[in-house]
């Protein structure tokens, strides 16, 4: 996720120096930028690129600012609200597909704030479909239906939710309070439904990149699995895949842990790695000197993942693992 | 000032309906409109003819549907956000010179939410230049200077700020903490200035009409215009001229109270309401059946402040005295 931080005032810019001191050692902030004074410009060069803007401002000029440019539900960014003495962090814009309400819960517990929220779902303690997609990492195959789940779960109707075996640990008890929900072994994707209007939500593919130093242990492979899962609030049922390079295809502690989730553990030859181009990987000078290569997480999972496939989970260390993770 | 409540979900209208309500009882609320469902046709019907909307909705679909509207601080309405579950309401557009700030306390306490204000001045506890307009009704001769004033009361520095000597009532400790005052007799305008910006506040002329009873008593006069001027959040001071018909122009009651307050009162001739015309003035079928008239207090208030005036306080009774103020 790309962050671009905008403040005006100088108590603003404490603000934003506070946020931007936290999200850099945040996993899923893969790029963190900070503006200043200018924000219609800081708007013209964000708005289409970010995935989120945190304006710390007077609310009508970030309104005004963003009027030019909004779209899209499905497609605008998340917009946050912060006002010059971090009273409030309000949701503005992109609550669900854009993650602006998770995000607000996020820096208000970052800076103190009271989280300001008003999607009818989130306020009457209801799951919104588009919320689930955005949570589990899946494509709304039909947008313009989500109004009408939505606004059954506010009325109090239950929609039915189809959801397939492998998912069954999305169902908790708040899901049961939103849905009908029926379990399913045909197919791979989620339905939700409410008077002949469906929803269907198709799953991206998850792809976690694991290195290791030699001889790892089980349970500290298991450790960094487990961290990084619940740093991108998803279980670990939830990765479709794990990859690793071929000089640690016989590692105990990662093949042991991978095989217990159920799962495959695809091997990435390190040449493939060598001649590997991508932007978003970063290098590691230790295993560039050691292994002639740039890195070993972060590659293998955009390998595994191919094409157009995106970090959400930047390289991050636990104990002698390292974990990255991409979708697609 | 004219109002439209627009909602989508039941739970919303409910809302709607409670401000709707305990607003159409408000004297400075002189028109008021409920809206359901379809948000964009309600925005485009209401953003250039209404003075406020409040949108009982999630923050994106009031957002997405004003977007192609918003022009100006000084022209755009006061937009209002309030959740489904009326947690908090929100000032989302033209805080200061729409008055949304102002407005979004008022709304709270009648639902029971928390206010959300985001402005700069607001939350640092200053008087913005342009809040002392709105509240006292002066009219900002240069409004692209405003920003400099904000700015340096944010960060913690004093503009100066000129005040006749007619107007010393407006100093409070607040003001006093936002600006160095200096009192002024030469001219009729406030002047504040910050590192040679200055902005310029001339009056709007503010005219009380004033019916009443036979032989009514001077302390219910008092209690009429201290009531009506507390509803308008201002004092009696401010308002400039007081109006009534020639029939109560020897009523004791009435004169001895305009002449405590320093002011002048207007005598309107009976001939010349019967022959005005216009469509703010409300009837009365018992002053039409009395004197043949439609009302005292609204035309006569309108008369005085003479073409394009506009009410903001419609005609209310007080025991035996009826009071309709106006601005131009």
């Amino acid at each position: 996720m790309k962050i671009a931080i905008i403040s005006i005032t100088t108590q603003g810019k404490n603000i934003s120096d506070k946020i931007y001191e936290q999200l850099i050692k945040d996993p899923t902030i893969l790029h963190i930028q900070q503006y200043h004074k200018n924000v219609k410009q800081a708007i013209k060069e964000t708005f289409n690129t970010y995935d989120c803007i945190i304006a710390i401002m007077a609310s009508g000029i970030i309104i005004r600012s963003i009027a030019p440019y909004v779209n899209s539900k499905l497609t605008d960014p998340a917009v946050l609200l912060i006002d010059d003495n971090a009273n409030y962090t309000i949701s503005l814009l992109s609550g669900h597909m854009g993650g602006a309400n998770n995000l607000t819960h996020k820096i208000s517990q970052l800076i103190g704030s009271t989280s300001v929220i008003t999607t009818s779902t989130d306020v009457n303690q209801k799951q919104g479909i588009d919320e689930i997609a955005r949570k589990y990492y899946f494509n709304l195959e039909n947008p313009e239906n989500i109004k009408y789940i939505n606004r059954a779960l506010v009325d109090n109707r239950k929609p039915t939710l189809q959801i397939p075996t492998k998912y069954t640990y999305l169902i908790d008890d708040e899901l049961k309070d939103s849905y009908e929900i029926k379990q399913d072994n045909t197919n791979d994707t989620l339905i939700a439904t409410i008077d002949n209007h469906s929803v269907i939500l198709t799953p991206q593919n998850l792809v976690m990149g694991i290195g290791a130093r030699r001889d790892i242990a089980q349970s500290k492979v298991e450790h960094a699995i487990n961290t990084a899962c619940q740093i991108l609030e998803i279980p670990p049922q939830r990765i479709d895949e794990f990859a690793t390079v071929d000089i640690k295809q016989n590692e105990e502690g990662i093949i042991k842990t991978v095989e217990n989730l159920g799962k495959q553990i695809q091997i990435v030859p390190r040449d493939t790695i060598e001649t590997y181009k991508n932007e978003q990987c970063s290098k590691s000078d230790f295993v560039m000197k050691q292994f002639g290569i740039k890195g070993v997480c972060e590659p293998t999972s955009l390998i595994i993942n191919g094409e157009n496939s995106e970090l959400i989970f930047k390289k991050t260390a636990y104990d002698g693992v390292t974990i990255a993770v991409s979708k697609k």
